[in-house]
């Protein structure tokens, strides 16, 4: 084990995940080690990182004082703890008001609705008499979500079509705070991935698109199948809500586009599941141009190396049998980008990704899918 | 700290330098977490393992027990404890006799000659005398150099014009054995990275050609400026010899090319320094696949993704200051790809590198040298 430790790391990582896995990696390429504050020891990145601190509320202050620069790969963190650190001079990045956002779903609704974004109608609501206030304007169904970060493995999101739904939500999770939301028919979803230093410096990824099953996103194709006009429209958007919230690292902006045009769905304040591709379809990772801009060096080019990327995600399945056993298979499959988190199969658990790129979404597609079959040892056809 | 360890590695590194740590990374990306064998805890690779191993001869046996398979990043290790290891049942790759060709340079020299490849003439050489009859044929001046690697920080290569000056080095080489070789007027230094699995599949990668100063490589460009013939040959020698000596892994081969033709100069049985663009400009950089080789999965793609790259290594420069203060600078090099190792400087040390691809070598390495000035606190002009 070491026997001297850094005075100051550059960069304290909140999570241990997939996403502090890649982040650490690209921090690491610059020449940073950063510290880690896991959960468990097994964490995906924690796997990587000689001085992990394990995770308990009080541990984090003094985490902090460690580091020079915090930043968060997930949103379950008590948001008043957070704010109290950087009142005692913590340099957060993103900062509270943009943390506050990204954790706090009515607020970010609130928030969004004031500036003039075009957000989904939304009320909060403490029982199922509030719903049906809520749905007395439209009617059913009415999506009720967590105001805050779902539990690790759910979805927080549920289609109600009526009182006694709605009811049954309530007593399920009576120790989460809930909101309502209208109900809207989707054409697509969309993520923007805006990066933005400090100073106020931005750039945009290319605009993604996302299939989601059962409320995992399990396809991710760039470029979205969208014109130009919209394209442009929802950069502007993701750029001017990064403006806003003085967003630092990346800020994922997810969209539904409807009939009537863009909707802001979500934000994210880290780099984003959608955001994959950009390890082998653009110069600047994700992850590098998030570690960049929250230590306020100068951001990469965003731009795609390839006409089309797909990216799968590869999911825990119900026997319970780890995808790294069909990596023999996937690897075989040329130029297939096959990434394991190193994480213990369980059932719809993300334990990793494979990317394509390609001269389209089709042939990008079609090498993904074959990759992504023969790692659950099917044979794509 | 792990409360539990893993029973068995899947890898195992001996070493911990920057080969070591950008060969970890990409086994992270196929989900593996490797066990390094470090000298330091500072080493460059061991700030991202958690259960380093530190060196001591005595320790080895016992590391290799907990790895299913040894992989190594650098020449300093005794080669008889590593056939004894052998023997006893550690899965090393490359195995013994690829080790001992690129680890003994008597060796390997004596080898590829009998195998009826083209070296320069060498002997072994004991003291002055010796030298005097290797030039009584072609004359002086002679090559001599260490058959073992040179240390840490040394080039192990002396050109000398007569006996003093071979004296001169055997009196300060005392402790190494030396042997000399005939001086070739070189016209360009090649090197051909092979990459092969355990049942024989190999892939080579384009072929590099470097550029030598006081030494150490300073500026690796790919493709070689050579012909299609004499890149074909290159390419079939290399690959010969990865056959002959049942190379497992990366087999770099570097080549003078003299009036004469192709010569093979030197052997390295691992990812190479002049490999480094095949993390930007290949489909599956050389650390992937030696990962993937000494595991013996199937080896991914290996050609250009762009029509030229180039690379310059970031020495540590004579007054000290570290190249990563001039990291904001570089990174304002739209395009250019730092990567900075995390070491110490020290003078002439290899701190990291820049890679920048391009549609022309020039146009590359306009890039690469701006960003690689600006870590030096230099204007490229």
């Amino acid at each position: 084990m070491p026997s001297e430790l850094p005075a100051l790391y550059p960069l304290g990582i909140v999570g241990a995940g997939q996403i502090a896995r890649m982040t650490h990696q690209a921090a690491m390429k610059l020449g940073f080690t950063p510290r880690l504050f896991a959960e468990r020891f097994d964490d995906s990145a924690a796997q990587a990182a000689p001085d992990a601190v394990f995770y308990h509320p009080d541990a984090l202050a003094g985490f902090a004082e460690d580091c020079a620069v915090l930043t968060f790969e997930h949103e379950r963190i008590d948001i008043g703890l957070l704010q109290a650190m950087e009142e005692n001079g913590s340099l957060l990045r993103p900062g509270i008001e943009t943390i506050r956002a990204a954790f706090d779903k009515m607020y970010q609704r609130r928030v969004l609705k004031n500036k003039g974004f075009n957000v989904p109608r939304f009320s909060e609501v403490r029982g199922p008499d509030d719903v049906l206030d809520f749905a007395a304007s439209d009617g059913f169904p009415i999506v009720l979500k967590t105001v805050r970060a779902a539990k690790p493995g759910e979805r927080g999101v549920w289609i109600v079509e009526n009182r006694s739904e709605a009811m049954k939500v309530f007593s399920e999770q009576s120790d989460q705070q809930l909101m309502a939301e209208e109900f809207q028919a989707i054409l697509k979803e969309l993520v923007v991935l805006v990066v933005r230093r400090p100073g106020g410096q931005s750039r945009c990824y290319p605009i993604t698109e996302i299939s989601i099953q059962d409320g995992i996103c399990t396809e991710i194709r760039t470029p979205a199948d969208i014109g130009t006009r919209l394209a442009s429209e929802a950069k502007d958007v993701a750029t001017s809500i990064a403006d806003e919230l003085q967003a630092v690292g990346v800020l994922a902006v997810e969209f539904f586009l409807t009939t009537e045009g863009l909707v802001v769905n979500e934000l994210a304040a880290r780099p984003h599941n959608a955001g994959h591709f950009t390890l082998e379809a653009c110069p600047t990772s994700q992850f590098e141009n998030h570690v960049r801009a929250v230590l306020d060096l100068p951001l990469g080019p965003t731009w795609a190396n390839a006409p089309a990327a797909v990216t799968l995600n590869v999911l825990g399945t119900l026997d319970g049998v780890d995808p790294a056993r069909g990596l023999p298979e996937a690897l075989a499959v040329e130029g297939a980008q096959v990434h394991l988190y190193g994480k213990l199969p369980r059932p719809r658990r993300k334990l990793g990704h494979v990317t394509a790129i390609g001269d389209d979404i089709g042939q990008a597609r079609d090498l993904a899918r074959r990759a992504e079959a023969a790692l659950h040892g099917r044979r794509h056809i």
